[in-house]
């Protein structure tokens, strides 16, 4: 963690993360540039996101953070990690669709509204993703409850895991990577429309945290081992 | 835990397991025929349920369970509990439903196929059950994934947890009550609706175990402090 490959080794995927500037964005941002991963935060406003890309390098010390415009980040990111607030998923895909063609995009939407927790109708958010963008980009479901406050500090060891859904398997495994790049243990958990369940699993903490006065619930999974890690 | 309560105390009430001949309604009457409950194994056979309650019986060196047909087991027990198969849930509560009237009804269907497993559709089942049984019921969705196996080793320490949704906080704290007495940890995670991300989440785990050849998959919550405990 926080070394960057030196030269001839592998180099890792640089990440474009859609609604960088935001809360869960800035937060896995600041994680994946300590691991090493070139980082660009993508924004409506390129300014705000040069902002909050240069306040993540100062807490670093590092330069791994740069702020684009949310076209320009889906261009020059290899992996693209979308964490735009619900209402905004399907405007700020379609404006990055042509960008994104031949690439993973990480959906992390959770249609839930925190003050009336409730399952989610339909398909799930990644799949209507996926509908939209066409068997060109692989889209995979995953953070869909990311605890931005715990992994804002950097000191602070994850207790809730991430739930990886998605059709292709290469991407699902790429993408168990980056959460356990940002100290997140990471499961395969079927294919994109499991996703709804996941999304569901953010209803069900709200619920578990209003019950209990709690704010900081989360999900394990118990009883596998992974054996290829 | 397997202790009666004496005389004077506080007496537990009777469960009735319909299905409860069935891998998860009986490997459930054994952990709480031990933690002092009197538990009612319903069946569609009265003879095969008085024949798994005296194995039971056996097992345990009590008296506590004992068999009826499904009707007369409803009628018998203060809390039920119901562990059939899917494709049984409605057509088993219709044949019972006058019996059911002022009680607590413990539902733990989960639509999900082992074989595919995929996110359940429509309303959650236990919702489902509420609407054919009417306000005199108060329904509770919990147990979808029962570990079986591990229940039924009275030695084995439980690592998954119950998630307990229903409409009603008198009957939602029952139900905890009886997942702490079988040795499961159990939180409460808001409304009946809710249940059917506890179904999905019985497909996640499926996946999981897929993928990871495992058997012994489950959920924990984390983060959270059960003060009232």
């Amino acid at each position: 963690m926080g070394v960057r490959p030196k030269e001839g080794e592998n180099l890792l995927p640089s990440l474009a993360i859609l609604g960088g500037t935001g809360k869960e964005g800035s937060a896995l941002a600041l994680r994946w540039a300590k691991a090493g991963y070139p980082v660009i935060l993508g924004s409506r406003s390129a300014e705000r996101a040069a902002q909050t890309a240069a306040e993540l390098n100062a807490q670093l010390g590092q330069e791994n953070v740069r702020g684009l415009d949310n076209e320009a980040a889906t261009q020059a990111g290899e992996i693209i990690v979308l964490t735009v607030p619900p209402e905004a998923q399907i405007s700020t895909l379609s404006g990055v669709k042509s960008a994104l063609a031949g690439k993973i995009l990480v959906d992390a939407t959770a249609r839930v509204d925190a003050k009336d927790p409730r399952p989610p109708e339909g398909k799930a958010a990644a799949r209507a993703a996926q509908d939209l963008l066409g068997p060109e980009v692989r889209v995979v479901a995953a953070f869909q409850n990311v605890p931005a406050h715990a992994l804002k500090n950097l000191d602070r060891q994850l207790d809730s895991d991430v739930l990886v859904c998605g059709d292709d398997a290469s991407a699902r495994a790429e993408v168990v990577k980056l959460a356990e790049a940002v100290g997140m243990q990471a499961y395969e958990a079927g294919g994109l429309d499991n996703g709804i369940i996941v999304e569901g699993l953010t209803a069900l903490i709200i619920s578990i945290n209003k019950r209990y006065k709690s704010k900081t619930g989360g999900i394990r999974i118990s009883g596998v081992e992974k054996a290829s890690n």
